[in-house]
């Protein structure tokens, strides 16, 4: 009996990791369907989500049946806490996915990213992309090391999004208040995308040594 | 031994109200600060923020000691999980009253909301007041009745914030990108908030039926 609990507490790590993993590509393929205005790319993504919230569904479950029929204490009680908040971060980063994807559709055939902020896109993606993708690992190795650093990654997304924000707002913008607002609310979603990956790696973080995380 | 264990479960769902009641005066107050640009009402709500994440953090900790140590099953332990999750939410909305504020002292002595969107914006941000004092009643009174009108009231955000864009991007707009900007983010800001009142509400319906939410 106490194998088979260990079993599914391992488990239910290795799904946390599948999960994320899942994200990263949903999140990948919905920069592609913006900066490459692919449809049948976004349609996946959008398509995509109900997977992913099944799969999200039945981790938490699991959980659940755990918490309650075992009655953790300590760490493994900390394991299945954790899980249940990074659960709700992997649904968020899946649901911004589908936003963005959302975003790049409606503009189709014309891009919503106009050539002048492509690269400032690009970056935010790509640090969006990296910091979930730190997240997994962080998840599977408890690297603390690597919770650190994704800290700075997220300075680098304020950055970014800083950087957005002043090219739409310098005066000299020729794209319109609708291709405006499409990229602030994208520079958000990026944005917010990064935030859930450092939240994970708090849980981490406070799985490790027992400390709440201080944000 | 056991009665304080029921005393100290009471204690959590009260504290969840009373922090719940907090998030919703925040948002009022940084509604005020945006639709009044009212200087020490904006920087009230931003120095706020750390006072209702403490409350929050002790919230937690209450509920991560009663999981660690009484071994709870069935709905106590559905209690204590949802407190988990529902304190998620508080600090996100906790969270976005602090952003709206920002807009609005950012753009002071100037009111960020110009006079054709007002109405709309007054709108948005009374049925995010209205949703958070029907979480505050359902958490404290377990109503699915209250539960269920919530969505109906989610419904009418999503037709605010569509109504908004509308307005935004009809082509006679005549206030500026960054204007537009900060009002699509407002409306993303009123509209989450209104996500994390429905999804405490999900939460309780979770813990009187015992059957996970659809979303």
């Amino acid at each position: 009996m106490r194998d088979q609990y260990y079993e599914q507490l391992d488990h239910i790590v290795d799904e946390l990791v599948l999960i994320t993993d899942r994200v990263r590509t949903a999140v990948a393929d919905a920069t592609t369907a913006l900066l490459e205005t692919d449809l049948p790319t976004a349609e996946r993504v959008i398509g995509g989500e109900s997977d992913i919230e099944e799969s999200i569904d039945e981790v938490e479950e699991r959980a659940l049946v755990l918490l309650a029929t075992q009655q953790p204490v300590a760490g493994d009680l900390r394991q299945l806490v954790s899980t249940l908040r990074m659960v709700a971060d992997l649904q968020r980063m899946s649901a911004l996915a589908v936003h963005v994807s959302k975003i790049a559709r409606r503009r189709m055939p014309v891009s919503a990213v106009p050539e002048p902020v492509r690269p400032l896109i690009r970056d935010m993606a790509n640090v969006a992309h990296s910091m979930i993708g730190s997240a997994a690992r962080i998840v599977s190795e408890r690297d603390l090391d690597a919770a650190a650093a994704l800290e700075f990654e997220d300075d680098e997304m304020d950055r970014l999004r800083q950087e957005l924000f002043r090219v739409l707002l310098e005066g000299t913008w020729e794209h319109g208040v609708d291709t405006a607002i499409d990229l602030a609310l994208l520079g958000r979603y990026y944005e917010r995308m990064g935030d859930h990956a450092v939240n994970m790696a708090r849980r981490v973080v406070y799985l490790v040594t027992g400390e709440l995380p201080v944000a």
